[in-house]
């Protein structure tokens, strides 16, 4: 790509003349293109949003105190606490697409029913307890899994046990306030159904490999499948690296298993706007740097190891949360088994025609 | 509809001149449609195919015998048995599509590798014991399974036990043959690979609900998991007839489950030209009479209970095959719990804008 | 491709146990698949539909003896004349997909509305006046023109001068008999709107290139445009020579020019069983030898040339026909610049999954 | 839509713990969603933008002046003015997504190539003069016509004529800063073809109605046809208001003619984050007033009326463009016959699955 840097022929001379005519653009709401090309229509995309590193060791604590300070309920509806990215300003965006939450609902709590346009899901890092009730169906949530709460599905929280627990939440929050995308509505104070199933109702009539049920033949934008389980997720990973050491192809690259969780109408994302992935790296593996338009969320799920982000190498370890705006660069290095839940705005991307990918230098 | 009897106005006085024209039409290649037009363009399918029961006790006794009398090997390569619909003038062809056959795999026999453009898959009534390798992918066949060859994949079979194996092969052999699509290659005299794994590759890779592998994220035409096994399929019917005790929508209609087998990168079915589907239907249940454009061939694989075909009522156990040919209402009748395995050509009649429906009089 | 030809290990000593065997497997209903495999799995296509040309000059005089003859109406439906591949056994089946016919209407006669799954369309090779009413919409009929009929759409001709009129009709009527899909409905016995409007309303409102309109944005099975006028095609063809001459990206290959019709509300072919093409060679223009899976069916517009089917060449002017069988190579030689319609069952190979093309010995 | 407000009890008592835990989350780079939530999850989108007119008569005698004052060239690249919402912030965005902007090109003036992953349109509100040579194809730019420059395209301008000549240029500029996926490479300082013919080479391949390049059989992200042509616009206008008097459906409601701009390869639109579209409405035509998620901006092309945005009406003459922020009611009335040219944002919505509509009250 030609960067080079060209005069700018249309950096006027200062007369009185301009002065007049840019301040008479300005009273018409009018402003020039020439004067502010550079910055908006960069030659390679620079994120306000800088790559940064949370630390779950200290997210979990503020969560506590938060439970201990702040009730939850009606109005403020969730106790979530948004991670800022340092570079978008001081609001609670990840990235300009993308929220990410640590939620904490304490002992016999209840976060009542509402519904949204924004696209919702919930990762596991540790705990159990806590039943999602997504359009009235109840789903467990425990440890490594992955729950929707697509668009406009009413949904609450309760918390069934004399303990804790937290989880993250991501949202495409930023995006559809950004864009003016956003409805709400209030539901049920407390959740519709407290009843504390193994399995939900959409699992047991999706969560079966290949399997569709005749009853239910239309594609749905988000997938009808709200919960999907750990022991897949784990499984399916296990295999893939079993296969690697048989010698056939299974891994994204050599060390590297993953997988990306679909909808089982189409076989695509599992939300129109978010994207979602697992990664298991061996003890060993690094990732050669690669750069994508969009933007991600990383958090540790098991292991220890480092990630570069810009050159800067962050160490990590379970629960810790990283951010990857669009076009910086990324590698991973596991220092143990290396086990990564991954979110990312990538359907926008791909679905507008925007989406590109280097990898180590490799032509876009 | 219309179906009033005009007369035929084109229906000409027999002249000599009008004879010279007839005469004239044959011997320049020509025909008019005149005359055959209520032949050629029903007011609703006719089809040459009937409504057929093959019994499982009946077919099995003659694939033994087959068994003993003829090897198996290169050339005919396979020891199948075509089920020839009496309606179709002596050719192999179950329906105008589809071709369904019983094979026989003797203890320790290879079924040499070869490919070819019809699309194949084997079911299995009872028994175990086999394994089809599939592209170089082992892959176990056991009671209740779904395995494919999709087009143009290579595919032998081998008997790893001491007692015989049969099952039943569905394909596309008919429709393939009437438009001139087939292509053939002879592969290896002797299977590929003779490991008898558990599992095969693809399901390894795929077999995991609602998880995809980050290698594999280009959709195939054809499903990429070579086997549905037994025990998610009667999982998912199980967990549909509890829904349904739950007063929850999961079935097709009272008492009666079902599960489409489908391709997990796209949700549409497993094969361009075949649908499979397993039903089960609870004891008493009598589903109420369909018509479809297109297809269908249907195996009990338990229980036992009738199928009433345009008025004829016949009765089914365990093994035995039935056809429905196009637009010929068919009626099931659960004398127990009835498990069967259907494959039709709906993917070609859907694809082509050629599907219609009509439950009981309902209109289309 | 493996040709090679193996002793068929099969085919067994003749024996009485056999014999009884074998008279046992056809009291059942059943036949081996052993003892036929080479004929109805062969290594590449051998229809049974064989290359042919049909002389205008010899169809015209037939259609005109047809049209003193015959009276045209309900019934016989219409004064059309099949033409009947020799390879194909008496039906009047120009391919085992597709019916091809010359249709005659005489001065101010009447074919009657009527409408059948079916799909169609008439091409016109020389004469104007006659329109065809689809669906209550009357659509001028003019050399050079394309006319689409889609599956289920009312539609009756009628003759608004006082003289005869011949065209070509195309339809998936072997395909629809074959496969027991049709349906058919008998409509007015006059057609419904006798006006004689230069463009039809699918014309009015979707002729437009480009240009969708805002009351019409559900995508339709078949193209909404009743009629693709010669003048439009023409000019395509025109331009597409002139960016050649020009050393522009135009052409499918030196010398000869091709569009496709298609459905405007998506780009694909205008139905789903049909595709129909144009096109035109500059004088001297030799193709490739081609080789599709698939049939198709040419009939030249303009100018004159030969065809090589087979290794044989045929001499062809105005008005003929020629069927090229699925896998058949094909190649034109333009002694003229050399106008041909084309249409074929392309669109059935490619959704189901069996297309392939071969181009002068280039792999599949 | 339950919008009863509820009293916050999550709004906790100020203490001191709380103070250090707000300061902790601030320190933290984390912010609490339950203080927030009102703000950036609103019961219906809350558009920052707010309904604006910009005047024709003000606007080109704004250009006009840049014309003399500024050298258009490298750097600058673009001698356009961009409308910048009144609620945005001094930023030049007509909506959060979409720019717009009125360019002016002296005689003889070349504006210089380059590329940008932004899409781009320009809409010819009067004159003539200009072409604009994208991907090396010279395209003429005339009153009343669209032309594309989809993403990653490169072009320029160039005025052929000794008389100045502005038009409205239409980009996704705002939404590709905000999401980072923007990527911008020089060109050639001038134009690569100084041609200027009547019809570009894209309008020459594609613009047939109905016709498709048989050598361009791969559908393109955007449009392949570089210029919609307003005698093409008028005309399905016309054609639909004519087909309305006569009785039949054309017209989205009674006096109101539309048409979409879409892309021949797919029936879709014209670029994957731009809709274009063109309204007529007759004398004395209201619309019903229509709110939709997603932001649009018309421009008059003719004729007077005027609009009510969020019950505010303004007056509307030639030339004069309006933006409707989302989810704002507008209506239009016409005083004449009136021709407007709208693009919006619909694309993205519609992909990412946030579309919803709603007219006069009528449920969404």
């Amino acid at each position: 790509m030609n960067e080079a840097s060209h005069s700018n022929v249309m950096k006027s001379e200062d007369t009185p003349e301009l002065r007049q005519l840019y301040a008479d653009f300005e009273a018409g709401h009018l402003m020039p293109l020439w004067t502010q090309i550079d910055d908006i229509m960069p030659v390679v995309p620079k994120p306000k949003a800088v790559p940064h590193v949370w630390k779950w060791s200290h997210l979990f604590p503020l969560a506590e105190r938060s439970g201990a300070l702040v009730p939850v309920g009606r109005g403020g509806e969730r106790r979530a606490i948004g991670l800022a990215n340092p570079g978008l300003g001081g609001k609670a965006y990840i990235t300009p697409t993308l929220w990410a939450a640590i939620q904490y609902l304490g002992p016999r709590e209840t976060a009542p029913e509402h519904r949204h346009a924004q696209n919702a899901f919930r990762f596991v890092v540790e705990g159990e307890g806590v039943w999602t009730v997504v359009n009235g169906d109840p789903v467990r949530m425990s440890r490594g899994d992955l729950l929707l709460t697509p668009g406009w599905h009413f949904h609450g929280h309760h918390n069934d046990t004399d303990h804790p627990m937290a989880w993250i939440d991501g949202l495409d929050i930023p995006f559809s306030y950004q864009n003016d995308v956003g409805f709400f509505e209030f539901g049920a104070d407390r959740v519709t159904d407290y009843a504390t199933p193994r399995f939900s109702r959409g699992e047991r009539l999706w969560a079966h490999p290949g399997l569709r049920p005749l009853s239910e033949l239309k594609d749905t934008v988000s997938s009808p499948l709200a919960a999907y389980r750990w022991e897949n997720t784990d499984k399916a990973l296990t295999e893939q690296l079993l296969l690697e050491n048989e010698g056939q192809p299974a891994t994204v690259e050599q060390g590297h298993a993953a997988i990306r969780y679909v909808n089982p109408t189409t076989g695509g994302d599992v939300m129109p706007t978010i994207r979602c992935e697992f990664h298991r790296l061996r003890v060993g593996t690094i990732t050669p740097p690669r750069r994508e338009v969009g933007s991600s969320v990383f958090q540790v799920f098991e292991g220890a190891g480092t990630v570069v982000l810009n050159n800067i190498e962050s160490k990590l370890n379970k629960g810790d949360l990283f951010v990857v705006p669009s076009w910086v660069a990324w590698s991973l290095n596991a220092e143990t088994q290396f086990d990564l839940f991954r979110f990312s705005d990538a359907p926008i991307m791909e679905r507008l025609g925007f989406a590109r990918t280097q990898v180590e230098g490799v032509g876009r």
